[in-house]
């Protein structure tokens, strides 16, 4: 059975790797665009389609009119923040996560907003990338909306999996599929200007031919909006594009994870993001206004482009196909990011410190299996439906722009390095224009879902502040300042027994050793025992004293427990050890025919000081033999495979 | 929170009583009548609508002309039944079930035949009783019929909770129902009969009036049924009306429960029962005869006669209300014969062991709670419908008849005691007609649920054959033969470090207060602290040396696992002692902060010999304080209110 459990494990999850084998699992720059980058890129899926829901709603095909303007500023947005965190990679080279910037420069307590903005965040970047990349292949194949969920659920575990065999492997495994994506987005992106600029134009959609559902209730007609509220609603449709600009962070988050020179690379990186993106956003967005697209609930903005475009050929399924790869790994980003900051938060004691810990394969096992449960239950409680889930995003994630940028300005003002000034000033725009976006966020999303994120971040410092208290106070409390807790001056111990069998002379054999002062206690259900008992272990005649403690109730701890008590009493300074036979069945049905009275002594016992409770396992019907839960022998017999795999994994990240 | 619990349990099920007071709880004839034939009496309240089903679904309203002479039948059958277990209770003072006098006479596979019938029947018999109770208020309130689940599950749980209150405070409070309904009946059947017999007689109801959902369904008319066909069907009536005997040996199984002279007491209340059920049986069935009642789903015989004859004024009420609550009675004789039984197999070892443990209250708490559950759950399955639930009952009751009856022809042949032929002779004649009767039981209720008590007994006879074959096993393993499995000839003791604390620092004075030879032993997951560690153990100073072991693949068992069994091989002999620090967290979500290696270490080793881990609980965040989990002294302190109870009782009881 367990080797079994252990072979299962190494064909899904890989073999063990060794800790040295850390510093060599770090991403060329080709394959840090793929990792890092397609949160930011894959976010032009599902950003035009949330400014076209909102403004839609509201005032119809106008709306199309809008589109363009608002994505311009946010690439405008997207350009300053960029330059923003380049600043950071050169100030940061071990990772200038939001987390780490806000708590060095700004204190414990932004730096806990930060962070608890940060693990919301890319716990909605895998729920919205993955339900928007499913969103894709419905809008290819309607007759599997019904199964959205469950497609959402598979993926979800798909990637979990795929994460815990390690970091470089599932880079490798996924550059392919972004630069599909590229190439699509190109293609569709130049076929549709070039129809434009030569004049070989289709014709706009008509607005009849693609309703959304909102202007379908009200009959397709809207009151004229002006002013205020004109102004309001152009807000909003700005904050929900927002959610274009998440995921710009995560290449300053991971500089760590590139191969040497580590910042120039990661900067490159950066710029080279910003730019597909840039492109990408402004493309769609162009095109949405030039063919008066409005997505649906049922397509999204791009399968529409592509349908009218494509026609519907190969292109664009191919185009269907790579946008849902892409999100995939959108949220793969998550997957690296999530389980690197729970292990930071970890080692701050702000997390369980088993988030610290890597795994068999050098990931962070427990952050990564955290996560895919998070995300799981919220595509579940979303249905796995996009536009309910995307409004809590970028308001998190704008949070831990200003944070990160504030604290960057702090960061120059105390290093004044040459040319700091101007570094500062930069960082200072990008802080003041995102902490508006932030407030912007907050103040038009409230209604439509921001008001959880409102609750949640603060849950989520108020969590991670009580762990941090009862880490501090537990170091506190185990200090050692030279008294050890137990400081026996006489060690009695005491053997719980009901008969002579193999398992009690175990225990008091056991008990010998460890002591010359061993009583065996037998408590007295039923007086009628008693003698026969007696006379048994007067002729066994082993040299341990049997006292007999009667119980009038018919209990078998207390009267236990007073006796222990009272010996305590007695001599105080006593260390009391409670030798127990417990019974080990072979099946596990067997254990329901045994009291487990092992467990109870225990139990009784655990709240008491200086009294130590030990068990003496006693197998029945096991053949003894050594049951190697652990198959380290295995491992270490088949070392040359790993050799083998560690050569073909040089080869492909090359 | 333990004082709180024990308080609630104090309150719900009363203080615990000690063993010497099991004598004093024992029952007079007036008691022992409400609560041992309850369970015979009540059938009253659906034997004939048993009849009437089963034969109104074939012939309609001709079944009431069979009615009558089926009912005959099977008194006399109970007077033969009840004159046969009048001989058992004189020849086994202790309780002569089925069980005890099967495997007594005729050997061990026929006394669990035995064993299996009587469990399933006593389960059944609450299910039924309780179904059938709640059909009485649910007849005479029809907008109660969709709560019918939960108003049988409420009553289930009050039974159990009573019961674990212990058996005469149960008979004191039970006595008057028991009483009550046996005047609702007398007065019913004598109003009904005075009528007849005076010619102040009461219109028949016609069949159109109550007619049964089945003969409703084929528009009320039937093909006459004649020859070999009416035949099978009045012997299927007659076997759905042995519903009726269910309950005649509870008596018999309950000697021991009676005051002295306890053989006199219990034979004068058989004698008392079996007049008592006859009579009102005969007197139903005869009523049902004379006004032509038929049952429906939902409305009974005694419901519809007591609208018919009392008129549906308080009298009608009064008997609705003293059915529902000598069934409910009839339920709490299960009550107590299915502990006791389940206690009696578990000391035959075909049992699990804590099932022939008393409880704080001498009552047999497991059973108790076992019997409450699996009939809840066959409540629940069968929507507490009594009518699905009676086919399988009595199968497992006239199985036990005859086995218990040939054991008795046996048991006469050996004692030869003065007149055993005739006894010998009167329970022989018993056992043909019961195994006559068993069969045609088997036969025509097959198809009708008799097959799944076909399927169950079986099972049952595995399980408790399966259990047997452990215990036989486990007494054999551990039989001790002058060689204990623990033999050591050197003891060294392993204290896994990771720093130090008190903690640590209390498991290593515990380890040198057990063996001369200790060594503390750290996993090197990260070589960088190993220095730190290595100098601040040598400034510690305490005659410890300290082991080095690295863990190139970060797992904290396998090294330790790997260390001992080294150990284990260079010294054979040795006996290994690993002793851990165990951090017990004051809250519960704290637990989720440390990593539970003390559980691990345990499982790792758990089937190693010679290994034996030591957990030393470190409270973090707790004042050291003795936490009394059992509240013993209270229980103490309040001695005299136990007296003044023992008082109050025995008034009660006098």
């Amino acid at each position: 059975m367990p080797s079994a459990y252990t072979h299962f494990k190494h064909v899904v999850f890989g073999r063990p790797l060794a800790s040295e084998r850390l510093e060599h699992e770090r991403l060329n720059k080709k394959t840090a665009l793929a990792v890092l980058s397609s949160d930011a890129i894959s976010s032009v899926a599902y950003a035009t389609d949330q400014i076209l829901f909102v403004l839609g709603g509201a005032i119809g095909m106008t709306a199309v009119a809008y589109v363009l303007p608002i994505s311009a500023v946010i690439v405008g947005l997207l350009v300053l923040v960029g330059l923003s965190y380049r600043q950071t990679i050169f100030a940061y080279p071990n990772g200038g996560g939001s987390y780490t910037v806000a708590k060095e420069n700004l204190g414990d307590m932004p730096g806990l907003v930060a962070a608890a903005a940060l693990l919301t965040d890319y716990i909605l970047t895998v729920a919205v990338s993955i339900s928007g990349g499913v969103a894709a292949i419905t809008s290819a194949y309607p007759a599997l909306v019904p199964h959205t969920v469950v497609i959402c659920s598979l993926s979800i575990f798909l990637l979990a999996t795929v994460n815990l065999r390690g970091v470089r492997e599932s880079g490798a495994a996924f550059s392919l599929p972004t630069y599909a994506f590229i190439v699509m987005m190109l293609t569709l992106i130049g076929f549709g200007a070039f129809r434009y600029w030569t004049g070989h134009e289709l014709a706009p959609l008509s607005g009849a031919l693609k309703v959304d559902p909102v202007s379908a209730q009200s009959g397709g007609r809207f009151s004229p909006i002006t002013g205020f509220a004109l102004a309001y609603l152009l807000l909003r449709g700005f904050a929900e594009g927002c959610a274009a600009m998440t995921g710009t962070e995560a290449i300053s988050n991971g500089v760590m994870a590139f191969k040497a020179p580590a910042q120039k690379n990661a900067a490159a990186t950066l710029g080279w993001m910003v730019a597909i993106l840039a492109a990408f956003f402004l493309g769609v967005s162009f095109l949405a206004h030039h063919y008066h697209v409005m997505p649906t609930t049922s397509e999204t903005v791009l399968s529409i482009l592509g349908h009218h475009i494509f026609g519907g050929g190969p292109l664009y399924y191919a185009l269907q196909y790579t946008t849902f790869a892409v999100l995939v790994l959108a949220a793969n980003t998550a997957f690296a990011d999530f389980p690197r900051l729970a292990g930071i938060l970890a080692n701050d004691k702000y997390m369980p410190r088993q988030l610290a810990a890597r795994g068999d394969r050098l990931a962070f096992s427990n952050g990564i299996i955290m996560l895919a449960l998070v995300a799981w239950l919220l595509v579940w409680l979303f249905k796995g439906n996009t536009n309910a889930l995307v409004p809590l995003y970028a308001i998190g994630v704008f949070v831990c722009f200003t944070l990160s940028q504030a604290g960057m300005v702090v960061h120059w003002r105390n290093t004044r390095e040459p040319g700091w000034i101007w570094k500062a000033w930069l960082n200072g725009i990008g802080a003041v224009a995102t902490a508006l976006v932030s407030l912007i966020q907050i103040v038009t999303k409230f209604t439509s879902g921001g008001w959880i994120i409102a609750l949640i971040i603060p849950a989520i410092i108020f969590l991670l502040r009580a762990i941090h208290k009862h880490y501090v106070e537990f170091a506190e409390d185990t200090r050692f300042l030279g008294q050890s807790p137990i400081n026996p001056l006489h060690h009695t111990v005491i053997v719980p027994v009901n008969g002579i069998s193999k398992a009690t002379s175990g225990a008091l054999v056991y008990a010998t050793t460890i002591s010359d002062e061993v009583v065996a206690v037998y408590i007295e259900v039923d007086k009628r025992d008693t003698l026969r008992i007696e006379q048994e272990w007067e002729a066994w005649d082993i040299g341990v004293p049997l006292v007999v403690v009667p119980s009038p109730y018919r209990s078998i701890l207390k009267p236990l427990v007073e006796y222990v008590e009272n010996l305590r009493m007695v001599t105080p300074g006593e260390l009391v050890t409670i030798v127990v036979p417990e019974i080990v069945p072979k099946r596990w049905w067997e254990h329901l025919l045994h009291n487990k009275t092992a467990l109870y002594i225990r139990t009784a016992f655990l709240f008491k000081p200086n009294v130590v409770v030990t068990a003496i396992p006693y197998l029945v019907g096991h053949a003894y033999r050594i049951r190697d839960w652990m198959d380290h022998d295995e491992d270490l017999d088949e070392g040359p495979d790993e050799e083998n795999s560690v050569a073909s994994e040089s080869a492909t990240a090359a």
